[in-house]
């Protein structure tokens, strides 16, 4: 029976040579050598079945591609540039070494497309549902990392895409904007990638800046699969824009003067003016509907 | 209702701050300043209910402390210094945010112990069984890391102490061994800790260092544990000590004409030789039955 160690053996077949990665994976810990003028840039991100993906219907190439992309985007966020990923996985019992070969192909598509090999892991069968975690290192490369604290008042806000109804599909083939976040990384004074909705997103970044904001219902960019959607739940496809989570776009100020990529759909305020969304006929607060997990 | 956010918050009310962490966890990434001689070790290790732990019936402070101690011991067997940990739980709906806690406390009781803080992390409730995973970055900090790979022919073989039985309870209470190995360091040839099991971990050894080994059955160190299990299986004491799982120990190798701390239980040989258990009356092939998870 094919084991643990066939599998950890097949990966260790696959990876590739990097010159600063001194001990590849298949000791207890991947040894690198990190340049000494890059910042260390570090996270972690799960999916699991039945929350971020269903694997009755997702292939594990998706599945793996996509919790790679989750933490690809996370480095889009800061604006940072991948470097290395180490998975883990729970593998239900019954899915065998093919199954994890497809998830851990799926994880190296994505992080290949970013020269962001996976250095490390940890797989393990048990009777649960499958779990796949990726952590994430990435490197400042000339590039102060941008956080979530850096909006001033008067800055405008902007995304980079069309908005809402990524649960119809493109949550599982969306694109970082790693490229697009280090363009714009000079000029930009606060940035998160939208993953738990532009309201809830929002909210992060006026809270972290000491910030309010008004958004401006019209300018918001909404997918045509927010449209398709409202089709189905007869929601306003605004709503969906506002709300829905997994966007993977990025949401970022800036000081207005500044001709920046993306849509601008609103301006920082004073946080005594709190966080609005200004329709056409009025203005209203604009509370956060998005994802989050409940406790 | 108690959300994500809310336990993201009481975290970083928790944390500790440092003057190499720049960005502390409540971004997207975690930002760390990783000084210029010191590579930088890193890995990734998980915790399954029913299969490293038994939710039923251990606490989550007890949970959280093993995981951790787990990756700790990682850093031990390449003789690096714990740095900074990242954690994520797949918690079963029904836990509420105090559970979430008891891990975090029981990950930084156990991380604190070598100072080694929570930075970065992520949080979510399913309706699936609890995953606990943790990201370990080690530093070298002045000593080579060690591998599986540098055993040599006569080396001795050693351990760091008695071996058997941890399912008993040990498997929840052992300390990693990261002060023993940064003291042996510069004298080893080759170290891994032992999770899987004598047999098995020193077959990693073997593999990669490219030797076979002959171990002798009454120079290993048997755990009062292996003699407690052995009483309810009648199954040897010395078969525990071989092939049980989880003692967290070091295994090691060196020139044996050091007086190395730890107990010598056998000789590095050529690969043509094999790996061997040498008993009493009789020597045999050392087949590895310690722990490999099915695939």
């Amino acid at each position: 029976m094919a084991g643990e160690f066939d599998f950890i053996n097949w990966i260790r077949a696959q990876s590739l040579k990097s010159d600063n990665l001194l001990v590849p994976p298949g000791d207890d810990l991947a040894v690198v050598k990190w340049k000494f003028d890059d910042l260390l840039l570090v996270g972690v991100d799960q999916v699991l079945d039945g929350v971020h993906f269903d694997s009755s219907i997702h292939t594990p190439r998706q599945i793996g591609k996509k919790v790679m992309n989750r933490n690809l985007s996370d480095c889009a966020a800061m604006a940072c540039l991948p470097a290395y990923a180490l998975a883990t996985v729970a593998l239900p019992r019954g899915r065998n070494i093919d199954y994890a070969k497809e998830l851990y192909l799926g994880l190296r598509e994505a992080g290949d497309a970013f020269d962001c090999p996976v250095i490390g892991g940890d797989t393990g069968s048990w009777d649960g549902k499958l779990v796949v975690t990726v952590t994430i290192l990435g490197r400042s490369a000339g590039v102060k990392p941008i956080t979530r604290a850096g909006a001033k008042v008067g800055d405008g806000i902007y995304v980079s895409g069309p908005l809402g109804g990524s649960i119809l599909g493109r949550h599982l083939i969306f694109e970082p904007r790693v490229v697009l976040a280090r363009e714009i990384s000079a000029r930009v004074s606060a940035m998160i990638d939208l993953s738990d909705g532009l309201s809830r997103d929002l909210l992060h970044i006026c809270r972290e800046s000491g910030v309010g904001a008004i958004i401006y219902a019209d300018a918001i960019p909404v997918h045509e699969d927010a449209m398709a959607l409202s089709q189905q739940d007869q929601r306003p496809p605004i709503l969906h824009a506002l709300h829905d989570g997994e966007d993977y776009e990025l949401l970022y100020t800036a000081s207005p003067t500044d001709n920046l990529p993306g849509t601008r759909i609103g301006t920082i305020n004073a946080a005594s003016e709190g966080i609005l969304l200004q329709s056409e006929w009025h203005r209203e607060p604009l509370d956060p509907l998005g994802w989050e997990h409940p406790l």
